[in-house]
């Protein structure tokens, strides 16, 4: 796999409340939106809502954005383990496409509903949503 | 254009924070998402962080969320008018793609640096970002 | 019913944390703001906690705020159907009086304990507190 | 002056995010939200934005709030200095009327546009908006 | 006791967001720092998460800070009663140690299961962690 | 150095809006507090707020945390480049001292006025706060 697999779907507009007290975007907030970025990318693959952050390769912050950029999330599934799931990461702004941060390796384990560990079953990605977590599978059928 | 022309891109993980007090998803966050995407869409469009909504049409909210849910913002540009551009919008389930709100027409007005509205000189949708805004013209060429 | 009877209670003042990246106030936080209000209003008209948005009529957006502003929301029932509350809003400038937006429509529905909708029981407007959401009865009768 | 003569305008619906982890009302939101209003009700009294909190006197937190809830915000002016202004204020629940905190002087001080105490030149409280702020003397006059 | 028995932990770095409409440290935002604070020491004094806020005494804003400042949470146990802590609590800025706040008392009161008042059997303060809160206890032992 | 060397400083009580939507804490905030942590501690041994995050090495999602929880979270600097601050850096539970994250390396770097790198002539650590930000020199000297 290579970066063009990297589908960016969130996207931000960096507003005053996102930026530090150096008027650049607050590395906390990017931390922040990844994570949760990273999560709903594992739910899909994983049809649970039960997956957990467990690691994350190093990070290099690239570049910084200012007031008014906008910018989006980007991720793409690279190995599905018995329990888990490991994660290429992006951000880039949206309009110069030059990367903000990169992380190589997010790595979120499937629980189970005991809150250990538990197999899910997939090795291989989905790019559709054909996976459907445990609350909508009682509603549904 | 039929519904099948809009393109969702923002996802939300409905977290604790974004519920009423009853436990269903605060339709306050829901229009909130819903805005910021628009201001994104637009900025695409125009090329212009200097666009603000002026009108938003009925809005209808189909369905509610729950804790857990996946959901996704989608917008399609319907009219480009000289100083305006128009947008329909539909926030849904992730996974049911049942729709939890629609609204028709959305507006937004180009603004020049004098804060009044200024022609932007579109016609026709762009699924590229070949739209620059200005302080990235000025740092890119 | 005229646009005076339109009583104005919670208020705001304009924060970095409102603005959007052009210095002006966000959309996304009128409307958050509009729809805890309206929410509010309608719990006291209908003595439930279990009222939930069900559609906004169209929304102008007459003139925006900038860091600083006082600005203060505004509702009055206007129409009693057999499960729903329909109010007119009105979000403007303290000092002004400049209206900031006006939503002709918000329509709550009153939800029953199994959480669809259920008659309210009401026809007129109340001025009082004398509609006790039913977790307060429990309580103190 | 007795209590009757406090004015409630603001209100608030305890929402998940609110709550500390005990599940009722976090005291920091609060004296949060206390804060808010004191100061839009000095900038009235005023006619200034540039008024801080400079002193509160004691604060008894009475009795509590839960999810769910609409609680409301209210003030008097009960002095008049030279550069400050003190009032009272009292949160409550909105059904019940039943007190949550009650704060018997909050002082502001106005300050000149060098940031050092200035005189404010009013010695009575005003139920209207006619005391304008300098930044919309500028725009209307 | 003294001034210098206070002991600081919690840190914040002054972010646009933290800001009111004049641009120096919003006061809502001291008071629910310092009111998270107080919880924290107290649940460590008490080894109780059940632990409300009862009390303050009147409150000195000695002075403000600015977006990029550094500032620091300290308190200190002054009594212990029957079922409640005695606090007193200074926010200052980390680097001039120039007092931002004091509060000569806050008091938490020690709630039982029942959420009534309920003696906590210690009469002086810890340095330590030794107090375990109960669901830590059954946890661990 | 060991990890003993790392010293404790901000402290959070875990609230519903830091949970993600199984209950456990979001990792998005925590990632987000040692952030801003980090940032601190690199104001204070740069003497500089203009100092921004570079990289972080692996992190390790070692255990979660739960509503109510108390945690710490606890710096120490490893290694000062000419123009570069590393820190090592762990989040643990206050009470159980169990780890819930640990990030090996944290690199700062130090900017100049012009938003470059630039020498902060520091090779070691402090533990005083001796070392000023420029616009608190400009203040009191």
């Amino acid at each position: 796999m290579n970066n063009g697999d990297i589908t960016f779907h969130t996207r931000k507009w960096v507003r005053p409340e996102d930026l530090n007290a150096n008027g650049t975007l607050f590395g906390g907030s990017l931390l922040r939106w990844i994570d949760e970025e990273a999560a709903i990318y594992a739910i899909v693959q994983l049809g649970n809502g039960m997956a957990v952050t467990k690691y994350m390769s190093e990070i290099n912050f690239v570049s910084s954005a200012v007031k008014g950029d906008l910018i989006e999330m980007g991720l793409t599934a690279t190995h599905f383990g018995r329990t888990s799931l490991t994660m290429r990461a992006e951000v880039r702004n949206m309009f110069t496409r030059k990367s903000i941060l990169t992380i190589e390796k997010i790595v979120f384990v499937n629980l189970g509903s005991d809150g250990n560990p538990a197999a899910h079953g997939y090795d291989c990605i989905t790019y559709d949503r054909d996976r459907l977590p445990m609350h909508l599978k009682e509603v549904d059928q």
